[in-house]
């Protein structure tokens, strides 16, 4: 592996939060006496090497190595990319390689200062990788440093909110669009591709799949969309988001088109009052999970269960993103971003859930997503 | 982790093909001298599990335990796709759990009569899941059978084939209605959007993002879309594929609005040259890499270089699919099912490449794309 360079060329507005975040990881590193530090990121689980180079591949594994704050090289374990994302991250050395491993551990062997290695991502770095590195370097110390780095991640920066929040002006022009055009006779396959089309068309990426549920006598938590047609009456569940600069908008309406049934309204306004329920519980200081049971309260004394928890972290990833607003004592604090989203799934009223994004700030909290929740599409 | 039931549901037409895939997994087994199969999956590493169990999710791990070749009980590390997943799968014993492997231990533990376990995806399987199995479970000796299930992937039965010539019929229509409207002003975001739109409105899926790049001035093997608007003399790439109940196409059409430079002819015809030169080598017995050298030294022929590989497999996935047609030097068998896609990416001419699907057949191969590669779409 050639010498690292000093990164030069990070896109401009990038550049001040990047440089920071590498600062801010290097100072981790000494604190907890690590020479250097490899960010390890896997499909599904690139946040960490996200946050470091701006750049993440949809396949292969990702190896990131600081040996300095601006000392960083990258390896990928596939080749097609690399000139993408030397673009994108600023940083110059990147290689590709089917065996990415080998690469690291050779730059480790090649700078005999390195006593001790910080790694991130260690749960999800594959064994054969693990026991290739342990073999080859058995007298380096590794120390796992990911919630330090993860703890870094949970409170966003004021740059990091103004990308979710330009990923949530997108998801509620995308709902009052489709809330526009929904007509009996659409299918969920057809709603789900015209959000996507709505989405991508604007240069955003998409958060998830688009989740759209319709009809009231199949609930279903989540399932992938079908070639079901709406009808008057149906409850249309759509759950989405859109991708800015990978930071991830995560919400969800309900909506009827023509009249409720009694079931559907009753149901409805405890879904309602359940989100009301747990906002009241975002501000610092706040046991995270006071949200969960706030809203399940109220759903409960309709004779419903929330059935998940009611809401978790946002940022470069949605449902496993820090925090889960459920078995989770610790404290809001600001800067952290979460979206609630309770529902009742339940014979004779379908699938009904609204998701709202919010990030917690020293007051409370501020909402991020605003799209129209009005349940009824008039006919 | 309850007692695993025989499947009983799994949709009609795929009965007979999930029950031919767990007798032979089941029979490795035997052969291997393993009481178990362990299959794991994670995002992107998905395509062993979901060769057995028929679902595989966006996010979170996987895990199939097969105790018998109708005995299959799957855990997932997060629980919201479990009643899909068993109506998927026909498998009744879904679980989820964000500690998936201690169930699965626990599984092993209750049936004593299991002292060896054949694992597929082993190399995948995070470090620490590894070391907690071995640990708990000190006893067992762990064999790595991911080679031999894999091979049973590479050759696709004839069911497998029509699902991936229906992924790529649709992958064919969407170039024809793209090539219609394809104008002067539109941007590759549009263009990404307008083809992942006619793709999803049809219930199809996405072997992966649309590629998109267009221009002459700035090759580059591949990137994301940009805002870019195209014009007429531009090279306009485009590769894409349906994913079609998991079966992936993988197909790349360039086109010119308007009139070719005479440096984008010779390209485009060297391409052309190129794919004709691989395809001659696709028949059983023959060494899958004469495809690459064949098309590299058309190529090369003209002052260029290949510089990626000629092709790859197709199925589950795309480009981390059996084979690599580059270092390789196995010989075909029929019905292998691969993809051509040779290109030139050089500043005058920008991004061409002509990319094809195939199954190899005893008497060669059969083609399984068919768009028009007219490059030219006059004005």
């Amino acid at each position: 592996m050639a010498k690292s360079k000093a990164p030069k060329e990070i896109p401009n507005k990038w550049q001040d939060e990047l440089k920071a975040r590498r600062k801010a990881i290097w100072e981790i590193a000494q604190e907890k006496g690590c020479d250097a530090v490899l960010i390890f990121g896997s499909p599904g689980h690139s946040q960490p090497f996200r946050y470091v180079t701006n750049f993440a591949p949809e396949l292969g594994d990702m190896f990131a190595l600081m040996t300095g704050e601006n000392e960083i090289s990258c390896v990928l374990n596939f080749d097609w990319r690399l000139i993408e994302a030397r673009r994108i991250s600023g940083i110059d050395n990147w290689q590709g390689d089917l065996q990415a491993m080998p690469l690291i551990v050779d730059t480790i062997m090649n700078i005999p200062r390195i006593k001790s290695l910080g790694v991130v991502g260690t749960s999800r770095l594959p064994a054969t990788d693990y026991y290739y590195m342990t073999a080859v370097l058995p007298e380096l110390v590794t120390t796992d440093i990911s919630s330090s780095v993860n703890r870094l991640r949970h409170k966003k920066s004021a740059f990091e909110v103004e990308l979710l929040k330009k990923a949530c002006n997108i998801t509620d022009e995308v709902f009052a669009t489709i809330r526009s055009e929904l007509k009996p006779g659409m299918t969920e396959h057809e709603i789900a591709a015209r959000i996507t089309y709505l989405i991508n068309s604007q240069g955003a990426g998409l958060s998830f799949e688009p989740v759209v549920i319709t009809g009231n006598n199949d609930p279903i938590m989540i399932r992938a969309t079908t070639n079901r047609a709406i009808n008057v009456g149906d409850s249309i569940m759509i759950d989405i988001g859109a991708e800015w600069e990978g930071y991830q908008a995560d919400a969800t309406r309900t909506f009827i088109i023509g009249k409720a049934n009694p079931k559907q309204e009753v149901v409805w306004s405890m879904v309602c009052d359940a989100l009301d329920a747990a906002i009241l519980h975002l501000r610092p200081g706040v046991p995270m999970n006071k949200t969960h049971y706030a809203a399940g309260r109220i759903i409960k004394s309709a004779g419903y269960e929330l059935i998940h928890r009611v809401g978790h972290g946002i940022g470069l990833a949605t449902s496993f993103e820090y925090p889960s607003l459920i078995d989770n004592t610790s404290p809001f604090e600001a800067g952290m971003t979460v979206c609630l989203e309770p529902g009742i799934y339940t014979k004779g009223a379908g699938n009904m859930k609204l998701e709202e994004c919010f990030v917690i700030t020293e007051e409370g909290y501020e909402q991020l997503t605003h799209a129209d929740t009005e349940l009824i599409i008039p006919v």
